[in-house]
């Protein structure tokens, strides 16, 4: 099974390269379903888990017990089981991208080809606006305050869950960084690379 | 003029990766005549320049005028401003592949296409011993102990001239993880992306 993971910065452009990444190899393409299928094994809601996994889990805090944790907790282990769970059962269908929800980390085991996707803010923020109206009310500041929470989250969760550093080249075994071009212009030659790196690994 | 700059780990295959890009490309390829062309500029020994340019001056250290200065004296000052003149001169001859010497932050200004090459420590380990017989003889401690000291050289000088950090993703505009494959098969697909970023950048 070809599984390729797709970890990004948080408005880098990392969804949609997954997506036409997909569409270019002929590889299924798991996205919201995840968050589904977890939601369904959890009994959760898909909003509190998409929120929570989309972020690291970064802003929630939890009573467990009679101790108070800031992370990790009953629910957030759940949730993590469920997820490798859906993430592994995914996976074994046949060949896949995943975008997001630490696949890289949880998936190491099947040796997927791990792509990191990053960019310049200036270029974050404006594909934020083109793409979220909501965004286009946000001032800069905001958006890079919102940046920040939401990569430290995605970057602590990866820590936790890996003996890797999120965001270094050593992490992934290919890392592009998206701005100042479209990303559907580069999709062919990393689907090139791709296919290569399946055929030799 | 098409500049492309491979930054890399010690023995990663950051070389063979440029050569192989540049014969792929149909561009120049620029590499020890660097350091030939910075002696001649500064009446140092190739030697001398090789071996503290390679490492980012790594355990050099200087006495000039009547103060102590680990680093960046008046010869530093001098080779970097050699460097600095040299790499422009070349990269104004036409499109280019020009490994290491902290091409990418020096052309900075010129826009390359930045690529960072690094691989897991165990293949830099075994590519080493492959390629230079005199490695053979290092135990694997010695090995690790000098891919450190020379890649904390090649950080540290690449974050004295730049404002990114040296081996992180965002500093680079692809980053490529070599362990485990033969760098020969990734070229092409490397090469499809360079021509790509450089038709729409």
């Amino acid at each position: 099974m070809n599984v390729i993971t797709i970890s990004r910065e948080f408005g880098s452009g990392g969804r949609e390269l997954g997506k036409r990444l997909a569409e270019e190899l002929g590889y299924a393409y798991y996205d919201s379903e995840i968050i589904t299928e977890i939601a369904k094994e959890t009994n959760l809601s898909e909003e509190y888990i998409s929120s929570a996994v989309e972020s690291g889990w970064s802003g929630f805090s939890f009573h467990y017990g009679r101790s108070f944790h800031p992370q990790f907790n009953k629910i957030a282990v759940d949730v993590l089981t469920a997820q490798t769970n859906v993430l592994k059962r995914l996976a074994s269908k046949g060949n896949c991208v995943i975008v997001g929800r630490s696949a890289a980390a949880i998936l190491d085991d099947l040796n997927p080809l791990k792509i990191f996707v990053c960019a310049d803010v200036e270029y974050k923020i404006q594909r934020c606006r083109l793409k979220n109206p909501a965004d286009a009310e946000l001032s800069d500041a905001e958006m890079i305050r919102n940046f920040k929470r939401i990569d430290n989250g995605r970057k602590r969760l990866h820590e936790q869950l890996s003996n890797t550093e999120w965001g270094t080249s050593k992490a992934y075994h290919i890392c592009v960084n998206t701005s100042g071009f479209e990303i559907k212009t580069i999709v062919p030659s990393l689907a090139q690379f791709a296919k290569t790196w399946f055929e030799t690994r």
